[in-house]
């Protein structure tokens, strides 16, 4: 296995209603990550292809049950009133910088194929210090701003002033060659743990773009059990914090 | 040399009876490399296939004689009452994280070709504190569980929960996406030394459940070698230690 | 997308008059950048083909007005008097050591295509202390150095020691192999900082030896602004600057 | 270019006298170029392949007069009065793992359409502390240890117990893999400064094993030289000698 492959889980997909791409991948924060999942979770979102790649991480996920899982990434697909919403999902970003161009390459052209109209990338905007979330956004045209300046989130010129990388960033690069309108939309956060309120304030500012109303009843759950967690930690001694880092960390032959 | 190649050493290895495949190769405290060295010499398994990788350390060993050994795994069989026993032994895992999918991939075809009915991967499970070893098993499926449990595998769910690096992992990954039932066995250490003591209980579990009765002799004096090893480097100033560690880890251009 | 891609932007180029190019793309202190950029905006270089990889690093660059662009290099033509010039410019150097040898094998046969008779490629020389910037040549041949000497480059035996690493050098192998004349003109620079100072001495030479006389009233106003930043960052608290590098260099999921 | 390419430099070789090939690329102490290359030099050797490859380091080499060279290995041949020596020489190891298997199956290839017949890999074999160079010996067959022994190599069981990494490891392997007898002569020396006294000591031992006379005088006045270059370091302030390093080693875009 040299190359990516990509498994199709339904036979006829069909044809899909104004489908508009969102994507949500490991990153600074995991701000795109779970907002995607949640909002995948959420609206019932139906896995139709598999993407499996040398380029993800070496290794296996063990389910609750304690049956593995191979590193895959996934296209899910969610029915709403007003368009279909294509997810890509999963664990993985490349590993290499080429497996990005790869990859991109790739999601791109399966956006294409299901006649995607608009792509929404998630992703974290690292701050230094703590502070209530913002939602930054750029995108392939200047013609999407008025409609993301609506929803809250703010344009600022040139900003991030140092690109943005991975996936979404990467992923508008080729939407834009390829002719699909796409902007990023990304969460203010410090990055040291995984932010689930700033991803809410990028889910809420997403609902509103795509005319979905997301209930914030589970959310505000998640972000309470989040707390709890890292009240947690605080009260344990850091060394059984540390270790179990490096046991998340290590290298299992 | 760009690809992985395979070399068979027996022009016709004929039909495998119920053949089960058992995988160890450097890790974690050697645990998974120690344990299946020891049963395929106890065995007597043969060698019919040599694996060689440019994905492998560039270099060569060194043997007793001061003769040089290429770097490579190596597809072992021996024979059982119950079953016939494929081993995949050897120096190496990947020096790359795509170079881990092509092993895998070409691992888990040459078991299928071979007729093998399940893949036992043993490796090490990293915890910091030194302990009496336990065994921790994860599957492609539950149905294994059971019996797993019955040798004195724990199952502990979502464990563990950085996911399994390396071929003891992605193979299992391999090995579901292909349609063969497979576990991994992990044996927990420090990972500080070659932890035999560990391997041994390991052994003591997969005997159980693969049916052979290993005997504990060889072992128990191996056991006893590398204590008296540790202790003479106890003994020895740390200086003339690390130099020698220097020496193993050094590049000779 | 596994391979480097070239897409033309006219699909008549026509005949070059006498055709020299100039390359300068990220390095030590941006020398070769700043020059080059300048020298094509002010000769008002017209952009004939985009070069884009996948050595390339796998992120987006976000222009003033928000808008993203795809990381790439650029070959730009200006016609002057006596030469079209050819400029290779961008935002990219390879990431890994491979990509370098597929890029400038590209280069070089882009130059070849256009009937290039020459190339200058720029970049900076890393000195420990600051100091007047000289220019450092080296080429493919001695025929030129009389004529480099004229214009002030210096002709240092050996230098620089450690050979010429990235585009700029790796360049002028592909066309010694090739069969075109190049030359490597370096201005020496701590390489701290983007060093405009060190880009006017070089473009200033570069000018003498196609040509060229540029002006250096913008030159002069573009070091003024950049000594006034460097300026404003002395009097700005450290952590705030420090904190603005990390933005620049963060990965954003 | 992304495959190694081998330019033959003669049009006809014709047949070589029962040809020996010596092996010395850059690494540890450069004992294996150092020796290598003064060999090639007192024997008049001729090139007749340059070998260029994507996994060599992407830079060029500065001459004496300033024109430049890419970097490349060359296959050279000298003609002694017993045997053809075959060089294999030049300025590079590879930059990757799977790099140094491409290569060293492309010089095991050579090898066998040149005819050779035994190859010897020069080599350093890092020490902790500066004593009087010794040479160990390594081969692909116990044959040729007597032959090694009474030139004054040392054959020590296991040693190097870390193996032997790059050129001069590797292509002991590929060599026994294609029926090449080939044996690997490493000179112990600290590593930390260009050791031509070690170089002198293996040249030695190779001149008793290949039968050739090799002058000491030029080898002494090198040493002498290197010894002067030394003391020099030692009198000037380190900061001028660790920015000269840096110089060295620096990225010039």
């Amino acid at each position: 296995m040299k190359e990516t492959i990509t498994v199709n889980l339904k036979e006829d997909i069909g044809v899909l209603n104004k489908p508009i791409m969102v994507v949500g991948l490991p990153g600074v924060g995991h701000i795109g990550k779970f907002a995607a999942d949640y909002l995948a979770e959420y609206l019932e979102a139906e896995p139709i292809i598999d993407i499996i790649s040398p380029h993800f991480p070496p290794q296996v996920l063990i389910n609750e049950d304690s049956t593995i899982s191979i590193m895959k990434n996934m296209i899910c697909v969610a029915k709403t009133e007003k368009n279909d919403i294509v997810f890509l999902i999963g664990d993985n970003q490349s590993t290499s910088p080429q497996g990005h161009y790869e990859l991109c390459d790739i999601y791109s052209d399966i956006a294409i194929n299901l006649g995607v109209e608009r792509i929404y990338t998630l992703g974290g905007y690292p701050i230094p210090m703590l502070s209530e979330p913002q939602v930054i956004g750029v995108a392939t045209t200047t013609d999407i701003f008025e409609k993301l300046k609506e929803a809250g989130v703010e344009i600022r010129p040139s900003e991030p002033s140092g690109g943005i990388a991975g996936t979404s960033g990467l992923l508008l690069a080729f939407a834009q060659h390829k002719g699909i309108e796409a902007a990023c939309l990304m969460g203010t956060t410090t990055g040291y743990i995984v932010d689930i309120k700033c991803s809410k304030v990028v889910l809420n500012v997403l609902g509103k773009i795509i005319g979905i109303d997301i209930p914030e009843d589970a959310l505000n759950e998640k972000i309470e059990e989040m707390e709890k967690i890292a009240e947690q930690f605080k009260r344990e001694p850091p060394e059984e914090f540390e270790s179990q880092m490096e046991d998340d960390l290590a290298y299992f032959g």
